[in-house]
């Protein structure tokens, strides 16, 4: 299964300190990590996920691999721009929101439109996202779910 | 200019009313109106414009034009799907939301993120839109502002 | 009717008089031109159209309304780079190759994939482009077939 | 490194033998695989590819990860339609071209436009192509020249 975590290309520490921990938790379970690859809630997501031994995938906005973050297993450059948001979800079968500004916003719209189970972490507030108040609730959500 | 209208497409009689009179005044102003060309706002909206002989271009989701509504000038078919979304948007100078849900707010994530002037009637309440309490007053702030 | 023009963003001025002919008798026969809306073959083509009062919609690589031919009515940015090119063939009843390089070949691809009647003046030689000597063939053709 | 293969959905059994002996080399030399992820030329590649353990990916054109063949690893959905040719193409560092119709000929045009090393064995006859007579040699060439 692949889980997606969308975020913003920047973040403050503690919010990555809470992307690192949901990252890697999605590795625990086994499950594979899919982002938009670039750096902020991305690139820690990814960190967390490859300290646990899981793989990420980084849908990217642009035609170079090496906008990459480090922690990307498997690039995938589009050339969309942010049309590629609608990609990272649609390649997910769960959707976790972690802060994020306006591409942020967009990807839970289409998460939402898709139908997708959508978590929230201290994000939008926007009806139909589950939200919950850190990595470890995210984390035991999936598990009772799956 | 390209002034685009986004919301559902189906919305109540009252919304469309709206729709018809901000479509009415765009085409008054000798602007275009560039919408996702399907029924409801989008419908209504196009309504509007062609009463006022203005000109109207419908950005579909599918590869048939006839999903355009009656009142798209011209249909532009892309096979998209919802990230055409962001193609409506992008072909606008202002962007007005008029009710709507899920697609809405994905044009209006990705009007905000790329900074076009956004107004917003009877829709989603998001920091960065413009919120205007009727047609006229759309109208009126798209005049002032140009 | 959308009659679509594709060829290279440069051309000589031999192959601009044709692409010129017959966006002008696109025009003549009430029929929109359509094309990826920069220089070369599409310029001279929505030259020929706008001479004899046509229309002409122009579908963008970019993001930026600047880089259409003037002779363009309506430009249409996508951002979508050379994906672009699907969606001219996909607008298009009828599509017109003249001359062009692997932009074109690709937009060739794509109009034989939709099962499009394809003309092709001076263009790459492949199986299934209806081959025409020159303009007036190619008018001559369409007004035969609609 | 990723290797794209191109060729049709469906295919002669010599064909899917040139493929699957292509798609072993590939990985015998550590690279990825990438594809369309159907079947034909694409299942028989991805087939060779994983017998040598090594690495697939599928970009498709629809929204389901169910159409990929059995050898994809990771799937990629799209909801491009034939626009995902481009994404194969773009996400690969050297391309094989193996039979193949139409969507095989958008594939050769976008790896020309990109100025990809392109082989191919028994497909389009288009300049630029670097024809090749086997599976052995594609894999020869691409030894040489990394």
């Amino acid at each position: 299964m692949n889980v997606a975590i969308i975020g913003g290309h920047s973040c403050s520490a503690d919010i990555a300190k809470i992307a690192e921990s949901v990252g890697k938790g999605i590795a625990q379970m086994g499950h594979s990590l899919i982002c938009g690859g670039l750096g902020g809630v991305m690139e820690a997501a990814c960190k967390g996920a490859k300290s646990a031994g899981g793989r990420t995938i980084g849908i990217l906005p642009g035609h170079d691999k090496g906008e990459a973050n480090p922690y990307v297993d498997i690039p995938i450059v589009t050339g969309l721009g942010y049309m590629r948001n609608n990609l990272v979800v649609k390649n997910a079968e769960i959707v976790i929101a972690i802060d994020g500004k306006e591409g942020t916003l967009s990807e839970i719209a289409f998460a939402l439109q898709m139908k997708k189970p959508l978590l929230g972490i201290n994000t939008w507030d926007i009806p139909g996202i589950i939200q919950v108040k850190d990595a470890q609730e995210a984390i035991e959500w999936i598990k009772r779910k799956r």
